[in-house]
């Protein structure tokens, strides 16, 4: 249960609740597993309130304001993930995330936005299970008006 | 042979038929099978005439204009599943989609227009089978100007 | 070895050395290898010398330009690959990769820069082996603003 304790204090830390699991905005699964991976769907910046984030990197929001954002897609998925096995103890390791970052054409930052959810990963699952293969690339808008999505592969236990 | 069924009863409600498989249109194959998994190459949008769709969200073409061309893509995706196994009685269910919307910056109902794709699977294969982990993302233009690009990973039955 | 010939005899046409594997530019690893899959983060065309490639394909950059930045993405993963298992001797395919071009939104050519790296893999690892599914994209903008940024997912020998 080291991940569960793990997030406990991060939450604790950033003084918050994880955010609700997403509800599907479409004919979508939040997850699927097939044998030992789990693929998740892209993750959206919700609060715990359940409020969206919205803005663009490079316009209304700073490097700042999007790796908090990115840090709630993260949140997000380990509550995607703790919905469907209970709890993160299932989970062997972060094999590969893709994060798509809402960038005006000038804003090349995404890996620094990117590092919310993985840092996250890494402090939640240790930096030896929680670091895998990584995209950061950009988009001139996101579903919702959101800054950040990012999907992610992961390894179950044995 | 039930997706069979499911399919033709589609085309025939659509008064069309399969899109020719796509021919490669640089150095890659429509799909790639590594044990019970297939990974297909992005799909585009093309009609049973072999026409390409082409135009953008946010500015040619609307969310419907928008959804019609991923159905189309959809129906491409079959086209090669059916290439290569014969029908799709091979396909356990869907594992994941990604679908990317050429956008303008202002255009945020990306996961409307990827239900086309993703509303023809749940058709075809069934709600349970049909529906898998997807990600809705933008682009600011696509290869040969198509408002949609799709690619997909498939669980084989067996 | 002989993709390991064949990697000799494109760098010395080129004319040049494998880049050095890239160093993470965040919280990520190059690769994540999961049973006989290798997956790879995004990889960034760097010179042998270390230099960044950078530039906008439809702006700064033109279609002949932007294919050698992606066949210096293909030497980098390739790299990343021998630092990894000291010789491509233990790759057995190419499953599929996912390129994204930094991209003017009038720029439709994807395909062709992408080519870039596909050519460079179907010549290593031979056609059969070296050519596998393949999506390419665009971005409005890319980190540190390279023209184009690939990851692939690999199957190893038995």
């Amino acid at each position: 249960m080291t991940a569960e304790i793990r997030l406990a204090e991060k939450l604790s830390e950033l003084k918050t609740m994880l955010p609700p699991p997403p509800e599907p905005k479409g004919v979508y699964r939040p997850l699927v597993i097939v044998d030992k991976l789990v693929y998740t769907s892209g993750h959206l910046p919700v609060r715990a309130s359940g409020e969206l984030v919205q803005g663009r990197l490079g316009a209304d929001l700073d490097i700042e304001a999007g790796y908090a954002a990115a840090q709630l897609v993260g949140l997000g998925i380990l509550a995607s993930l703790r919905k469907q096995f209970g709890s993160l103890a299932s989970i062997r390791r972060v094999v590969k995330i893709l994060g798509v970052v809402n960038s005006t054409p000038e804003f090349t930052h995404q890996p620094a936005v990117i590092n919310g959810c993985s840092d996250l990963f890494a402090h939640v699952f240790g930096r030896e299970a929680g670091i895998g293969a990584r995209s950061a690339i950009a988009a001139p808008t996101l579903p919702l008006g959101v800054p950040v999505e990012i999907e992610a592969i992961f390894e179950l236990e044995g």
